[in-house]
C-alpha cells in the first residue's frame, strides 16, 4: 500500500467513525436501544401480549401489524367447488378460505365455520389442538398447565386463554429474544427426521420456527392420567414424519398406523387430509437445497434510514417480488411474474384434472355403495382415492406450496389424478355388476350444488356461528381482558369481515 | 489517474501486444490462416463431404469427428416395451434407437429396419422424404434436382447420392462459411410463425440451423408437374406450426387438416407421431427464455493454446456438464447431477404412466372392434387416444425435451395420461356393452411380448435387411465413390454397429 493509499484508508476510517458517532446520537438509534441493551420483554414465562413486545421492537412489530392489510376474505370453496365433495363429512367442506394474514389467527379460526358453534367449555365439535398454531397463548398455556392438559378437551376450553394472534412469542424466547421452539410436536418430529436440537444453526432456526406451524400434522389419540389420578384423553398434535418428509414417506406413516382424519360422508373412504405441509414440501425443492430459509422469502431485511430489520410482514414473496425474489432471479419483475404465470397455469391445469376426477370417484364410489357394492369390491378403490386425494391435498394445501417445489407440485397432481382415474377405471366394472353402467356423477359446478351433495346445511351453520359469536365469545374476551391477557386496544380497527357463502347463492357479508 | 497508475496501466499495454505479437508468429496462428483469408470451401453449390472442409477447419472438423465417439446402440423398445404396442403398424414398431452422433447419420438411416429393404431405386417403403436430415448431400441434391424432384419418389431413390452424414454444409454456405438455412421447410415453417427471415440475428442463427431438423414434421401430399410435363406426386416435408408451436397448437393444425401419420394396427386410431421436437420444446423452456441458442449448450467454445472455437462434438451438454451447464448453473458438478437426477426421475414415473395406460387403451380398444363396437361407440374413444399419445410423444420424442423445458414435459406427460385414462373409463363401458366388462389388456412387459401383439416379424425384417446391405446398399456406395461424392476413407474405422433384439429374446449383435 503507497503512500497515498494509506491516507485514503485512514480519512474513510475517520468519515466512517464520525458516521457512526452521529448516528449513536440520533433519534433513530434510540429506537434500538432497547436491543443493544438485551431488553428482557419477560424475566419467566411467555409474554403472549404482541403489544408488550412492542415496547422494545417498535420496527419488528410495526411490520408485523401490517399482516392486518392481507384481510381478503377468498373463499376457496367457492373457487373450486370440487373441494365441498373431497371434503364431504368434514369440516373443510362448511368453510375454506385462502389463508389471511397472522393479525387474524384468532380471529380466524373463531369465525370458521369449522370450529362450529359451542355453547360452554366442554361443547365441540373440535379439540383444543384445534388452537394450537393460532397463538403466542398456546405455548403460555402449555407451560402452565402442561402439555398434556393442553391437549385433553374441547376447543371452547382455552376460548378465554387464546386471544392474541400468532406474534412474537411463537418464535422468539420472552427472556433472551432469540429464536426458540415453542411447540414440542415440532421437536420431536425433527428428532424422528435425525435432527439434533442441541447443533441447530440460526439459519435453521430461521425455518424450523416457521415449521412448528407450516406442517402437516395429525391429532394423535393419548391416554393419560393427571396429577389427580384422573383419566384422560388428549388427542395430541404430531407430525407424521418418522418415515421421512416425503408425501410417500407420510402416506405410508398413515397406512401402517391405519390412521384416518375421517371417513367420506360419499364414498365411505378412510381419508387423509393435508394441512399447510409448507415446510415439508419447502425441503422437495430447490431452494431449499441452496440453503435458503423460510425468512429469507417471507422476512426481508428492510432498511429505514440507518437501520436495518427483518419485516415481519409475513406474506407472499410474490406480494413484495421486488425485496424477495429478485435479490437471486436477476431480471426485471415484469418478467419474473410472466415467467411465474406460466408456470402457475401449468399447476392449475393438472390440479384440475385431479379434483374433477378425485370429486367424480367419491360420488361414483358413493352410487356404487347405494346399489349394494360389497366391502371386498370396494376396498381396493377406497385406497386408491385416499391415496389420490392424499398427493392432490399435499400438492396444493400449503400456503405456496407450487413456489417452493414447483416440479415436485406437478409430478404430485399428475400422480393424484392417475390414481383417481385408477379407481375410476375400477368403478365402472362395479356399477356394471349392479346395472348402472352409465352412472353420471351430479353437477358439483357450484359451491351450493357441491355443499348440497355434501349434506352442508350452511343457514343453520351460520346461523349457530352467528350465536356462539354474541354469547360465548364475547365471555372469553371479556374474560381475557380481566384477567390481563388480552388489551382490546390491539384488535382495534380490525372489522369482523367473514364472508361464508350460502346456499342459496347470495352472500352473507358482514363489514 | 495517479502517475503510479499510469506506468502500471502502460506496462500492461505493453506486455499485452507483445503477447499478441508473439502469438502472431506462432504455429497455432497457422491453423486459423485459412479463415483470416476468408477460404472459399467450394466457389459454386454445396460442399458435401465434410472431409474437403476439413482442410480450412481443421478444429471443427476433428471437434465433429467425435461424435463418432457417441456409437452406443440405445435399444428404447428393449427398455420401454410399451412403446412396441403405442407404435403397432408403424415402422417405429419395429426397431428404435436413442439418438447417436452426427456421424452415424446415414449409416443409422441405410441400418434402421424402419427403412426396410429395397431392392431397387423404386421400392419402398419410405418416400425420399426420409433422407431431409441425414446429410449435405440432401440441400447438394434438392439444388440440382429442384425441391419438388427432391421429394418425389422412394427413399431408395437417392441411396448413391446422400452418403455424406450430418456435417459442414447442413448449416454452414459452402462459398462464405457462414451460418445458412439449406432447408426450405424450416424457411416456410419460421414465416409462418411470424420469423422475418431477412432480419435474423447470428444468435437466432445459432437456433435456427438445428432447427432444420431438430423439429416436428410431417409429409405433405404435393401434386405437381416436372418441366417435361409429368405429373407427379411429392411428400414435402412440412413443419405443422401455422398455428404456433405449442403441442396443443400443433394438436389443431394436425386435426383441421385430418392428418394422421398411420392408423394404429390394434385401436384403429388415427395417429400422429411426433418426431424429435427439440426446437418447439425448446422455445417452452426458460432456457430459450433467457436467449439461449442451441449452440451456447451444444457447442462450447474450446480454447486450444490460444486458439478458441466452437466445438462441432454436438452432445448431451450432461456429456461435458463442466464446460456447458456449469458456466451459468454456479454450483458443483455433483450437486448438478444431482438435481437433474432428481427432476428426471419424475419424468420417468409420469412417462411410464401415460405409455401403460395408453397402450393399454390401444389394446382394450382393439378388443371392443373384435367384439363388435361400432364406428360410432368407439370415434371419441379413438380421438381421447390420438390426443393423448401425441402429447406424451411430444413430450419424450425430444432428444433433450425434458431439459429444454421440464415443467412443460410434465404437464405434457400428464396430459397425455388424462386423455388415455379417460379412454380406458369409456373403453370399459364399451366392454361390458359387447360382454367383455373383465377383459384385460394382454402382457406387454418385453419387447418380445410386445412386438408380438404389435404382429411385427423381426427375424424376417432383419433376413431382408441384410439382404439389402450385402447387395443395394454395396452398389450406392460405389457409385457414390465414383461419382466422387463419397471419400470411402471418411468412413474408416466405422463398425457396421447395429443390435436390432429379435424376437426370442437373443439380440443379434454384429461388430
Amino acid at each position: 500500500m503507497d503512500k497515498n493509499n494509506l491516507i485514503l484508508a485512514g480519512s474513510t476510517i475517520a468519515i466512517a467513525s464520525m458516521l457512526l458517532l452521529a448516528h449513536s446520537e440520533s433519534g433513530q438509534a434510540e429506537v434500538k436501544k432497547g436491543l443493544t441493551a438485551n431488553p428482557v420483554v419477560k424475566e419467566k414465562g411467555v409474554e403472549s401480549r404482541n403489544e408488550e413486545w412492542a415496547k422494545y421492537y417498535p420496527r419488528e412489530y410495526d411490520s408485523w401489524k401490517n399482516t392486518k392489510k392481507n384481510d381478503k376474505i377468498d373463499d376457496q370453496l367457492k373457487k373450486n367447488p370440487q373441494l365441498a365433495v373431497l371434503w364431504a363429512g368434514y369440516a373443510f367442506a362448511k368453510d375454506y378460505n385462502a389463508p389471511r394474514g397472522h393479525f387474524y389467527a384468532v380471529q380466524d379460526v373463531t369465525n370458521s365455520l369449522r370450529t362450529g358453534a359451542p355453547i360452554d367449555a366442554v361443547t365441540g365439535p373440535l379439540p383444543t389442538a384445534c388452537w394450537s398454531c393460532k397463538s403466542p397463548d398456546v405455548p403460555r398455556v402449555m407451560e402452565e398447565v402442561g402439555e398434556l392438559e393442553y391437549f385433553t378437551g374441547k376447543w371452547a376450553k382455552y376460548g378465554q386463554e387464546i386471544v392474541n394472534p400468532i406474534g412474537c412469542a411463537d418464535c422468539h424466547d420472552s427472556k433472551t429474544a432469540e429464536l426458540t421452539l415453542t411447540r414440542p410436536y415440532l421437536k420431536k418430529g425433527l428428532e424422528a427426521t435425525g435432527v439434533k436440537l442441541d447443533n441447530v444453526s440460526t439459519q435453521e432456526m430461521r425455518t424450523f420456527v416457521c415449521a412448528q406451524c407450516h406442517s402437516e400434522y395429525y391429532f394423535k389419540k393419548t391416554e393419560w392420567t393427571d396429577k389427580d389420578g384422573t383419566a384422560k384423553t388428549a388427542m395430541v398434535v404430531k407430525f407424521p414424519w418418522d418415515n421421512g418428509l416425503s408425501v410417500e414417506d407420510m402416506e405410508k406413516y398413515y397406512d401402517d398406523i391405519a390412521f384416518s382424519d375421517w371417513t367420506h360422508q360419499i364414498s365411505k373412504t378412510p381419508m387423509l387430509k393435508a394441512q399447510h405441509p409448507d415446510y415439508e414440501m419447502f425441503t422437495k425443492g430447490i431452494h431449499a437445497r441452496r440453503g435458503l430459509a423460510c425468512a429469507d422469502c417471507h422476512m426481508p431485511t428492510i432498511q429505514e434510514g440507518s437501520d436495518k430489520y427483518s419485516s415481519h410482514h409475513i406474506q407472499s414473496p410474490l406480494d413484495d417480488v421486488a425485496n424477495t425474489c429478485l435479490n437471486c432471479h436477476q431480471e426485471t419483475e415484469a418478467e419474473f411474474r410472466e415467467v411465474v404465470e406460466i408456470k402457475l397455469a401449468k399447476k392449475e391445469q393438472l390440479a384440475k384434472f385431479a379434483m374433477d376426477n378425485l370429486a367424480k370417484a367419491h360420488l361414483e364410489a358413493g352410487e356404487a355403495w347405494r346399489l349394494g357394492a360389497k366391502e371386498e369390491e370396494m376396498k381396493d378403490i377406497l385406497q386408491d382415492i385416499r391415496h389420490g386425494q392424499w398427493k392432490w391435498d399435499m400438492a396444493v394445501a400449503g400456503h405456496g406450496s407450487f413456489f417452493h417445489a414447483p416440479d415436485e407440485t406437478l409430478r404430485l397432481l399428475s400422480v393424484a389424478n392417475e390414481q383417481g382415474q385408477t379407481a375410476r377405471i375400477k368403478l365402472v366394472k362395479v356399477l356394471a355388476k349392479y346395472g348402472a353402467i352409465d352412472y353420471v356423477a351430479p353437477d358439483f359446478s357450484t359451491k351450493e350444488k357441491a355443499q348440497a351433495l355434501a349434506e352442508v346445511e350452511m343457514i343453520k351453520l351460520i346461523n349457530e356461528k352467528d350465536k356462539f359469536k354474541g354469547s360465548l365469545l364475547q365471555e372469553w374476551n371479556k374474560q381475557a381482558v380481566e384477567k390481563g391477557i388480552l388489551n382490546l386496544d390491539s384488535r382495534k380497527g380490525m372489522s369482523d369481515n367473514t364472508s361464508y357463502g350460502t346456499q342459496d347463492g347470495k352472500d352473507k357479508d358482514k363489514k
